[in-house]
């Protein structure tokens, strides 16, 4: 096995995302060696070729490279304390959803033990991993990142280094999230607001997809430049302008019985920032407002 | 004038939007009767072939379509009943933003008056009024406005009938601009995260777009696809999975002194509908969390 993309690889946690993590290096020849605190999730992976070590540090002494993704950090801190010893000179890379934080403290950790540390964050479902779609970021030593780039091309079509601070993979992370949760809970109001008039919500899908494509996909490049440039003024569509619309949205909303607080959140960041000053700003003059806390 | 498309018309208030409608009349040769409360506003318009009529009773007696577009119902109201003579027969399009509501006793108020009533919803800003992208909602009688849809074709590239029900355009537009301004707010909010560590926006730009591309714009079909059949279950990502990730969003969020009121009020949705006991549905079961007020 001299090819780097198929050295031996440790993965710690078979939850649905540590499973399909796992798979996707069985799949690609990686001699996969598996642990999880029930043995049972094991089983579909070593019917496929992955040996499975009841005992985390016979798993992590199996092999250079350690991919941990489990529940928590609370759960990896514990493991990890637990096999320091083994740890020492491994490379781990660590796709366990937490906090930036989290991600951080897990790095100073990893220093004080002697352990290679990368962070990653896995924008994909499970169902995703190994497709060519997925994408992970990855933080930490960039020669490092380097070094075991090929090794984790497995997992994801995608995997972007994004710098040695090993909190910017979960901010981007959670950044994208937050677009994707603010997006669908809009969608999701819109289709209450439509419903109320009898329309399904296959009715109103061309409108939202088209309104997407048109209108809300474009206005991201344009307000990052007026962000990084710190240039809000417009004539097109002001706080101003908003202020008095969506008091039309949280009015109608509560005329009809549907929840409004996500519009009245972002009602009262642009009442704020109109109260400051700034109503001949653009909207996109609200991520100050965001950053007042 | 035999043209259908090139009748008479009349504006009524020239703000921004009305400004633009009135222009978009003028280019295309309709003879254009315009009126405002000020004067000044018509100055260019005029100047561009428009009439000025200083008495609104006068503008509307000047042709058979009057389109309106003031600030608010309230004006339109006092306007309206300070003319119902001069209305009385004539076909009434009316553009003014407001409620459901507001457009639904409009279209009554026109009823009891004998004014032919149309209500339209204005998906552009005016910079765009009269460009093939421009989109009108309509809503009202469907003799009416196949009888009228010649002439309102040089506002907007695309007028869409919507149904008899007058108030379903603005509900239409206020789904749009909920969409608009939740996901616009949620991109602020991710470039508030990324800025925290030192993360220009425009570094952010191209993962925010792929993201939006590739997974917000493709869950709008599917999530209304299991609205209509009212099918929530799922194995890609539950409402049980989102529940942690969005904690770890609000955590860091003010770990970082970022404003969470908006991930907040969709936690709060998510959070409502586990305890309800739908943890293993998708995200757009989140449509009954919104019905639910």
């Amino acid at each position: 096995m001299s090819n780097t993309n198929q050295g031996p690889v440790t993965v710690l946690g078979l939850g649905m995302m540590g499973a399909a993590l796992a798979n996707a290096f069985v799949r690609n020849g990686n001699p996969t060696t598996v642990w999880n605190r029930s043995a049972g999730k094991a089983e579909a992976l070593v019917a496929q070729g992955a040996v499975f070590a009841p005992d985390i540090r016979e798993a992590i002494a199996a092999g250079p490279v350690v991919v941990a993704c489990v529940s928590t950090y609370e759960v990896l801190n514990e493991l990890f304390a637990g096999a320091a010893a083994e740890l020492k000179g491994k490379v781990v890379v660590n796709l366990t959803s937490g906090t930036p934080e989290d991600a951080r403290a897990a790095a100073v950790w990893a220093e004080q033990h002697g352990v290679r540390y990368l962070d990653g964050a896995v924008m994909a479902v499970p169902q995703m991993i190994g497709l060519p779609q997925a994408l992970i970021f990855y933080g930490g030593s960039q020669e490092l990142f380097a070094e075991q780039e090929e090794l984790l091309k497995p997992l994801a079509g995608t995997g972007v280094y994004l710098g040695e601070d090993t909190g910017v993979p979960m901010i981007y992370d959670l950044g994208l999230l937050s677009l994707l949760w603010s997006s669908l809970a809009g969608y999701f109001h819109a289709v209450a607001l439509v419903r109320s008039a009898g329309v399904p919500a296959e009715a109103f899908t061309p409108f939202a997809a088209g309104w997407i494509e048109h209108v809300i996909a474009p206005a991201i490049p344009q307000s990052a430049r007026e962000i990084d440039s710190n240039s809000f003024e417009t004539e097109v569509s002001s706080l101003d302008v908003n202020k008095a619309a969506i008091e039309h949205l949280v009015a109608t909303s509560r005329q009809l019985g549907i929840n409004s607080d996500l519009p009245a959140a972002v009602q009262a960041l642009i009442e704020r920032r109109v109260a400051q000053g700034f109503g001949t700003h653009s909207l996109a003059s609200l991520v100050e407002a965001f950053e007042q806390g």
